[in-house]
């Protein structure tokens, strides 16, 4: 058996954390052969709730589980950590468009990258799920200086997730016959969900797919389900959230095998897109658990102009907190 | 890859339903080389809800999901099933008393053992965790009866699982080097955990403990427990319980290695338990997924009364369902 690793989930007492807890704890994420210790971080307020997510994991007596921290301290909770989920955030109130909504995140996020910054592994993985996760993102990351932008990323697995479920649906296919679906750009309405190197059932998508479908309706299911869902559920994705990030940092930590993922990274000019911000480009991940930008993909005009709205945007976002960077 | 095999799953958009499908979906319960067809059931109040699962679940992307079906059509839902997890229940409201609990399911599970007796595979294991899960399970075992009653099991893992969480928390060692605590009875706070084949860190369990200790605050903690989660959490056990119900199946399904669990199974008169009472004992499952009483265990007098207390209990809960059975 290995020697147990550190992971922090923030937000833990929520929705997507307690359903991310348990995906973790059973190896889903990290492997069947490797021990984790949780070190969970809430708000004081959840502080209760936290302590009774905490018994529950006691009692699901995980043999992968050598111990458990709850604890109200960003400081304790990325002591040593490495991996970290970043899951909470303010969510979006009545009222708050998406610059608000910005706004109210940064000071936390701004904090936690801090904290990372001084107590974390020095190859600490951190995955932002807390929306809005690439700006959020940008902000922990410019406030670690001390660690290698590298060490960050932000969650646009979900997308690629729902992109490939509605393209098998389509199709007639299980799932897992579809494989190098990509998501561009922010985790936001704007992404773009590429099916440019896509192979479903062994075959080209853009063979399978009309392109009025995949430029029409393909695109607003994937980039409007999280309303679908809070309207069919009466509550957000928490499960589906949870299962992303477990693919995201799975992937991350044991590589891709040669498939293409999305992963949100801090760009260095891939792609036109501005150095710095963190974009959602299509990567495989090595042996070694480093990510790799897919190079050299042909971009029509179609493609080029829904990236350009995505740096645009994120752009716009990254003025909007330029003082907490 | 093997053939999918169809798992059934009721109440499959309540909180332990929405835990349980991801934890069967990622693989945990049936291998990481066994698809499966998920057949998901609920009241038609719940459908809209249920409609939202299935849109996460097909988000969720998973490798081993080869079709979904969401239905308020027990037949349906129990067609062919090879794997069926009763969760759904009516939960206690407040003034209801446990006699008054066991009433209010009864009719449900009369009607879901006719719906499998008429629908489901002839080898299917049906794990019933909907409470109170051990006459729930008696009622739909005993209206299905072109099955073998050995089909059917209640769950008492969850207790289990407390149970050994609790030992390896006092002994501070981690929860993997607990293995072959039991549970014997009811999932009622009259379970009875046996510590007696138990062994921590390799040694018998009963060196490191202070009987006082095992017959006091251990058992109380273990049989109180769902009090305290939903006093620290605001909401009663899911995750725990899902995993717990996640545990059993796998176990069921894959066979435990000469580990020994607890399972409640309609008893054959082992240790003098009325023949039919689905109660629970210590059990191994062997490689063809059959369970097996672990037989010869020598009980002393506290061991044997807390057995009887439970025989009664839930004799008497059989008397209050009579005319169903």
């Amino acid at each position: 058996m290995k020697a147990p690793i550190r992971v922090a989930v923030t937000g833990a007492a929520g929705n997507i954390g307690y359903a991310l807890l348990w995906r973790i704890a059973s190896g889903d994420c990290f492997g069947a052969d490797q021990p984790v210790i949780l070190q969970l971080l809430e708000i004081p307020p959840g502080m209760e709730r936290l302590q009774g997510v905490v018994m529950e994991l006691v009692d699901s007596a995980f043999d992968l589980v050598h111990g458990i921290v709850g604890t109200s301290d960003p400081a304790e909770a990325f002591k040593d950590a490495d991996a970290i989920f970043l899951v909470g955030s303010r969510p979006r109130s009545a009222g708050m468009d998406r610059a608000d909504l910005v706004a109210a995140n940064g000071p936390i996020f701004v904090g936690q990258g801090k904290a990372i910054n001084d107590n974390a592994s020095r190859d600490v993985k951190v995955l932002v799920v807390g929306n809005p996760c690439n700006t959020n993102c940008l902000i922990a990351q410019r406030n670690a200086p001390d660690l290698d932008p590298s060490c960050f990323s932000a969650m646009t697995r979900l997308d690629q997730n729902r992109a490939a479920g509605q393209l098998a649906l389509k199709a007639g296919v299980p799932v897992a016959k579809v494989r190098d679906v990509f998501v561009w750009g922010n985790h936001a309405d704007t992404m773009y969900p590429d099916i440019s190197e896509a192979k479903v059932d062994a075959r080209p998508a853009g063979e399978l797919y009309e392109d009025a479908w995949l430029k029409g309706e393909f695109k607003k299911v994937v980039s409007t389900r999280g309303k679908a869902i809070i309207n069919a559920r009466g509550a957000s994705s928490a499960a589906s959230a949870a299962s992303a990030a477990t693919d995201h940092m799975r992937d991350w930590w044991r590589g891709t095998d040669g498939r293409i993922v999305s992963m949100a990274i801090p760009s260095k000019g891939w792609y036109g897109v501005d150095e710095g911000l963190v974009f959602s480009f299509p990567c495989t991940v090595d042996g070694e658990g480093r990510a790799h930008v897919v190079a050299d993909l042909e971009l029509d005009d179609y493609a080029k102009a829904q990236i350009q709205i995505n740096v645009d945007a994120l752009a716009g976002e990254r003025q909007a907190v330029s003082e907490l960077l």
